[in-house]
């Protein structure tokens, strides 16, 4: 451990957060496809998150075929926008990976790390994208499970429909200073 | 929805997925300070997460105090190394802010995304960081609590300690083909 004069020295600048303060939830697409590479990066960034005792507890379902994302459409009350979705990823815990707390296992934190960057690495590469849950609710969770043909133990956590964003989304700002606090409570 | 000739375009680039791909736990600092400037930035990055609902069911403490950065080291086995960072963030649940899922709430993802956002937006801005988990282990739970008087509703996810790198730090190639999965298992 260092501790030198760089003390002294004056703090790095905050550097471009954009890509983080601007990403947005994007529902609405154009026509235009998605293309395997891209979908590939996408979860190449998502693996790319942390996770407990880097046990990587995840498995990503990659879509691109219209029939089922129709089918994920009608089972799936708030993600019907995916029959507009040329795309879609699944990010889904792989039970018998995943590190074990006292309660429950941290698979949901690894995935939801995973789930972010995958929606980070769509903002910059252009494309809209938006995190609709599935997991813990039991019907979502057994309607994704038999369309995808998921073995026992693979959770899907939440479907990240995928495409080319149709009109212009903004972010919202959602800075709370009051949810900040110094030190302690 | 638009059907367009967009569909013929030829797709964007994969862009700069550097920065998500770079990421890496840092557990090593020099003696170097973080100001409460970049805190502050750090902290609006992990505000703009999405969430279940749009409830930010968060809190954020950041701490630049010795004192209380030395207790939570005494206190957390797997961050012995706080005692090394000039600073580190905790991230909370707020449980009546969020959104309830069937068996349990939302907010353990979406207090994760806005974890992830921290640890890229440290990433971009020079500094290092990781992930060092408090819930779901009731001990870990109970002793940032009483080291924070956090009130009974706000649960510890999470304590990521910050600073300056000391040393080079190389991220994971934790690319494994096998776990991406395509149209269903």
């Amino acid at each position: 451990m260092e501790n030198s004069d760089e003390t002294n020295n004056p703090p790095t600048p905050l550097g471009d957060l954009e890509m983080i303060l601007q990403r947005k939830s994007v529902r609405n697409y154009t026509g235009r496809k998605v293309s395997r590479e891209q979908l590939e990066a996408l979860v190449k960034a998502g693996m790319a998150a942390p996770s407990a005792g880097d046990k990587r507890p995840w498995a990503f379902i990659a879509m691109d075929d219209r029939d089922t994302l129709d089918k994920l459409a009608g089972e799936l009350p708030y993600a019907k926008f995916l029959k507009n979705a040329p795309a879609a990823i699944a990010v889904c815990g792989d039970l018998p990976k995943a590190f074990e707390g006292e309660e429950q296992p941290y698979w949901v934190q690894d995935c939801s790390a995973a789930s972010q960057n995958i929606l980070l690495a769509a903002e910059i590469m252009g494309l809209g994208a938006v995190w609709t849950g599935v997991y813990p609710l039991r019907e979502r969770v057994d309607a994704v499970k038999s369309i995808l043909d998921l073995p026992g133990w693979i959770i899907p956590l939440n479907i990240i429909p995928i495409g080319y964003p149709a009109g212009v989304a903004k972010p919202k700002d959602k800075w709370q200073p009051e949810n900040l606090h110094w030190q302690r409570w």
